[in-house]
């Protein structure tokens, strides 16, 4: 017996892989509930939980609607974070980099020493984890949420990056935490161009490694 | 009694308010369970959904993390989809336009006069819903899924949309259209700047027509 939990799952999945697109009608509860193998009430209520997710829409009188694509993360298609973060990172600071309050910074400050130790702790996973923190701090001071939404979308996940932080010599790494450190650096002093500059920098270096490592 | 659907609407509510950060520790499940009022069973049941989601990531005997930001509409802060679509847009499309299949251009071929009818109906709804397919239909194509998602996170919502057309001209919608025909030429004609060019001035144009309404 499924629960509306693994309904809405499903359901979620067939989204994600496109069975219906933006906008297009899902079929109808009995069908659905048929196709999907599980009773109408359960339906009802993951239908109910994607709704409420912003996800379906439901119109009187003329059913449920596919509203936003979900925005989990996809099994099909590659995946690569990293070009993903080099298209959208760098627009979204020089849009934003004005904006940010001071206790931003100070937050982004704090981070950084702790990002200079876990690199020479050769903790990989810490400073993977160091990393991103930085950016979604970044994101999360971001005044429009659905901009800060996009960069998400763009951060590579922790293992990803852990291995390619591995494969990178000390001098790489380096290298790595002098750009996050520009990057705040143009933020504190409203240097708009040097933060763009020094996070475009950072996603290429990352780029130029895994390439040089494959 | 809450269900688990609930219960992970609930942890995924606190998680887009910042309950917890990117790679925080959520609090074991006994007190977890208490805070939210609901029972161990619920919340595991919640949990390991949020772990097939993406969005949380369960380390043996260590406990649960966040792992990425939920991607789902925010209930905090503003949402400017559209100012966020001008970010966001234009270099997704620089990065891509030369990655599309013949069979995406058809498939907007096939669009574009849908777009042209439902310009001359006067059903915005209609007319948003066509706007917003033929972006959908774009970010499906494109290549790379996490850049795809990141530009599905900026798309307005067809009320957001429908609302603004409701206010143009007859003369405007027809601009809007010939900048989404404009976008679609340049891709066809391997022209990507034409492409970036056309899309710049389709949010532009929809930026500035709100600013005029206000």
């Amino acid at each position: 017996m499924h629960t509306p939990a693994t309904a809405e799952s499903i359901l979620e999945q067939a989204l994600l892989q496109g069975r219906w697109t933006l906008f297009e009608r899902l079929p109808a509860e009995r069908r659905l509930a048929e196709e999907l193998g599980i009773s109408r009430a359960t339906l009802r209520t993951a239908l109910r939980t994607l709704v409420g997710r912003g996800i379906l829409e439901t119109r009187r009188n003329s059913g449920t609607f596919v509203r936003t694509l979900p925005c989990a993360p996809q099994t099909s298609g590659p995946d690569d974070s990293l070009q993903a973060m080099s298209v959208v990172m760098p627009p979204l600071l020089s849009a934003v980099a004005g904006s940010f309050a001071p206790s931003v910074m100070l937050t982004l400050e704090r981070l950084l020493p702790s990002v200079g130790m876990a690199l020479h702790s050769g903790d990989m996973r810490l400073l993977a984890r160091h990393h991103l923190h930085f950016f979604s701090t970044l994101l999360q001071a971001v005044p429009n949420a659905r901009l800060a939404q996009a960069g998400a979308c763009t951060l590579p996940d922790e293992r990803t990056l852990t291995r390619l932080l591995e494969g990178c010599s000390q001098a790489r790494l380096e290298e790595l935490f002098k750009h996050l450190a520009r990057t705040l650096h143009g933020l504190r002093h409203a240097d708009p161009q040097a933060s763009v500059a020094a996070v475009t920098a950072y996603v290429s270096c990352l780029l130029q490694y895994r390439e040089e490592s494959r």
